[in-house]
């Protein structure tokens, strides 16, 4: 049996129900884990350890709470959490305690579930990076922003995570570790309690190494319990669209994605191709202004409270936000809801689009985060996504599964499908 | 000269740059008739006279710092301030106190307008009511969630507040108070920092009694400066819609937006009728189907930590919410875009649309603040709305003003216009 560390978030709730043994005996494990690889990994931006045993102690008394009763889950710190400290790696909000859980962390504890503490983001989930180390090659950088939820999850630290994305903050992070990362249709899940970056682009998501454990939190999170229907007779039906960067990333990337295309087809899918929509040229600098836009306003009250603590790659962006004018804006948004008509009908023949997930393997250092540009479009779209890891060469390398707004189960559904023919 | 706390808040800036009055000054009217009248209409949640002041007092040691410079503005309580209490409505958090401002009030502060203090808001910006009466009757309810706000604006206690609008929080207490309330397009205002109810529906606004005011507070809290074109030569051209409710509110009602449609066009107006499109008959099902969806799951932690202090009317809600599955809450949403397809081409042909704003005057009583029933089709569409003034029977009653997604500008131009020619 493998460590209890090791097991995926079902398999402790299988576990522990079955009394093969604790919530207690997981969160140790977890626990063991971090103390051993925290020093070199960095996924933590807050963690008490006795808090944590105590809080799995008081589950295991409580006895069986709801579908994730007794699964550790780590939290990406813009996240609020009345138990634990939430700074938006921010300097001038370290140990800001919120007097309420956010909405989602809500939700994991009324199903059961034990937090394991709080994981580096970003500042402000945007460009300057935090302390964590890619648990495949601490010499490269984890992605961001969900850059410690992605890292824990891949170092076998704790099973489930929750990251969040306004541009690629949850896909790129989970293809550079090498794990699922699932991104919701915007608006679907609450954010109530999650700091805001860009109301039209932020958008929540899990972290973790199994498809079945992306739709459990997700049914607890949806607060509408309720699975897609499994593809077990018929595969599901997929389609390559290499989209409008497909030629400014890397080789390795196309590489990635065209063997990911092949092995779905030698294992029974029928995996066409699509070619992007016109408009879809013009999405990645939608993207751009909404968020410079939406970014500078949302982010007002450090401007003018703690400016000088902000780094230079958030004043360059919220500088630009106060450059862009609200012509410019609602044009970008206009080409928001010419991508969705255009991307709506293609759904109705295919069930998941396959899409590059980066524009590459992690890169060296941890000075930078790498680069959105594979997520941008479909971030301003809103549908949901799934980084679905398809090689290690030997760095980890990703695919991108895409769905229909609010298709998020069936999405699952198919990325159960496609991971367990591709997990490198 | 009228009395100070009577001027608009563009007169109120033009004065102070002119060096007629102070913002002290206007401060200190608008505290005298808040002394005088509090009693008996209840409009505060909270407010710190001496400390108004001393804001006040240092906006004018400062000296002019942006558009609103020396405007007092009243605040929803479910707003965030890091200088005054903010309670939801709800017992549970009285005298809670956020360490940041929201967005809205950021924005306002950092254009130099002076917060007066925390108007009354139902619980939760829901269906439990507060303390406040009415002003043009203190028998009479003055309408739900912006309760204070609309009843200090137009009890001349402030020239300008926040509200907000998830079912008609927002447009039905402007109508029944006799203001301008304004609703902006959903997700076009920052609501960093305000309280969620639903996210899909939530929406930021402003109560004023003069139309330019609405358009100034807009300007500062899009972030964005640029006013629409005024209607001077060519008047707007108009609708009237009467909707699917038309014969489920009062006679009253009807013959308010007949007059007012009558005596536009007297005033040179086109004014057109247009028929609902078919699937409006399905938007306020709709709207309460997304709208208990989200609110249950909103309030997931006040539901697990202080459940025996919520009111039975939001437990009815939340109740409801955790019935609903996914599908019905995914075809809601539907609706919504079908609706939203079926008005778009409208404004082809409109400058506005004209619709009901309640369903009558205020009525009688403070233990329920009237029905939401004209507001919930239109704020599930997430279209802007303006309550416009257009009767005094002898109680106010409004027509609302229907605009496109995104076209706040050139709805609060069309406003101007129509609100010069229907105030009673």
């Amino acid at each position: 049996m493998s460590e209890l560390n090791e097991l995926d978030a079902t398999d402790v709730v299988v576990g522990i129900r079955a009394g093969h043994f604790t919530a207690a005996a997981v969160m140790r494990a977890c626990l063991d884990r971090i103390a051993a690889r925290e020093p070199v990994i960095g996924a933590f931006a807050a963690i008490d350890p006795e808090a944590a045993m105590a809080r799995a102690e008081a589950a295991d008394k409580a006895g069986p709470a709801g579908p994730l009763h007794g699964v550790p889950f780590a939290i990406k710190d813009i996240i609020d959490t009345d138990f634990a400290p939430t700074g938006w790696g921010f300097d001038a909000y370290e140990g800001h305690r919120p007097t309420r859980n956010a909405v989602c962390v809500e939700l994991f504890l009324a199903a059961g579930a034990v937090p394991l503490g709080k994981t580096v983001t970003t500042e402000f989930a945007y460009f300057r990076p935090g302390k964590t180390a890619n648990p495949a090659n601490p010499a490269h950088t984890p992605g961001g922003s969900s850059s410690g939820s992605a890292a824990a999850v891949a170092d076998l630290m704790a099973p489930l995570a929750f990251g969040s994305q306004t541009a690629a903050s949850l896909i790129r992070p989970a293809a550079y570790c090498g794990v699922l990362g699932y991104k919701a249709t915007r608006g679907a899940l609450d954010l109530g309690g999650v700091m805001a970056l860009s109301g039209s682009l932020d958008s929540l998501g899990l972290l973790a190494r199994a498809p079945r454990d992306l739709a459990l939190g997700r049914q607890v999170l949806s607060g509408a319990p309720g699975a897609g229907e499994p593809f077990a007779e018929h595969p599901p039906r997929l389609a390559l669209m290499r989209g409008p960067h497909w030629w400014d990333g890397s080789m390795e990337m196309r590489d990635v994605c065209q063997s990911a295309v092949a092995r779905l087809k030698e294992a029974g899918a029928v995996v066409g191709e699509v070619a992007h929509p016109d408009v879809f040229e013009a999405l990645t600098e939608a993207h751009k202004t909404v968020m410079a836009f939406e970014a500078g306003r949302a982010r007002i009250y450090e401007l003018r409270h703690h400016r000088n603590r902000i780094s230079p790659q958030f004043l360059a962006l919220a500088g630009d936000g106060t450059a862009i004018d609200w012509a410019s804006y609602a044009k970008a948004l206009q080409v928001r809801d010419a991508g969705l008509r255009a991307l709506a009908p293609m759904f109705l023949e295919f069930d998941a689009i396959i899409a590059p997930a980066a524009p590459g393997p992690a890169p060296a250092g941890l000075a930078a985060t790498g680069d959105p540009l594979f997520s941008r479009g479909f971030a301003l779209l809103g549908v949901p996504c799934v980084a679905v890891p398809a090689a290690r060469t030997p760095l980890p390398q990703a695919i991108q599964l895409i769905g229909p707004m609010m298709g998020d189960d069936r999405l699952l559904a198919a990325t159960a499908w496609v991971a367990d023919r591709l997990t490198p």
